[in-house]
């Protein structure tokens, strides 16, 4: 059996939940070109090399103009033959984002709107997408309960071969000893 | 700014951790030809168009025999410039999975070696790779206190074009409501 790969078959793209937890409101934007009236996360696709993380903090910066710490991941989806990825698949991370700036200068090019809204409302509001709807109500739970109910944490390990590190996300459990 | 991406950056691996949950056993090979003498959770890469969970017990039937069903995704690994990724990003997925038949018969051309193996040694041996060491300790963990404190759980949402289904992976809060 052939075990070689012949290409990658997906393009990542990332979107950051930047949520301020000292008054409950998230970082939203409404797309000038697509999904009109529809509150989302900001985000766009991984450049190639990109670290998931990475990808959150520069997409949000560009569409919104505020900056912001990576904290954890969220959500993954994974779709295929997606309209936008000519024809390959398409996985999507919502990673969720602790606001360092909050002065907002949007991207008109690529934004209508752009509005810390307050998370309970974006949970509630019909105008949104499913997924944002959905990780809404995660960080509403977050939020009350502590984010490490929603979290998939971050830790770095260095490559067997290479040296170089990778990034590993998986659930915090209370017995996970630091390796 | 232009928005469109070129090209898809990334492969998908997914490898599947099998629990017995009656006598606390997982499936367990090491390869031929990679990493000798360690331990690791069956896997591969995923076929173009196929969605992870399927990938993951695809893959665990050809090297070790055995049937068994998707449960939850458990970790997810990033890592770029990846050897076997022709300098691409490599996405490596852990799920958990069920066992629908005990009996191994595997792949001798892959697997040099393939056992029910307990998570207690999984967990404690030096014979196996950082990644499988810290998912072994999640499984455990899981095994004591519930899966449910380790399992991102997956659920298939229809599409907002194309009529399509995509699969989307969090973890589950008490007031989410399926919608």
């Amino acid at each position: 059996e052939n075990r070689l790969p012949a290409f990658a078959t997906h393009q990542i793209g990332v979107a950051g939940a930047v949520v301020d937890e000292s008054n409950g409101k998230v970082l939203v934007v409404q797309d000038r070109n697509k999904t009109k009236n529809a509150w989302k996360f900001p985000g766009g696709l991984s450049d190639p090399g990109e670290n998931i993380g990475t990808t959150a903090v520069r997409e949000v910066f560009e569409e919104t103009g505020v900056r912001s710490e990576f904290r954890s991941l969220l959500s993954i989806r994974q779709q295929h033959n997606h309209p936008n990825a000519w024809g390959m698949s398409d996985m999507y991370i919502i990673c969720r984002l602790s606001p360092l700036t909050y002065k907002i200068n949007f991207c008109t090019q690529e934004c209508l709107r752009c509005e810390w809204l307050d998370l309970a409302d974006l949970a509630k509001t019909s105008h949104t997408t499913p997924i944002t709807s959905r990780v809404a109500r995660l960080l509403l739970h977050g939020l009350e309960k502590g984010f490490d109910t929603v979290d998939l944490a971050m830790e770095e390990l260095p490559a067997v071969y290479s040296g170089m590190f990778y990034q590993l996300y998986h659930r915090q459990i209370p017995s996970t000893p630091k390796s």
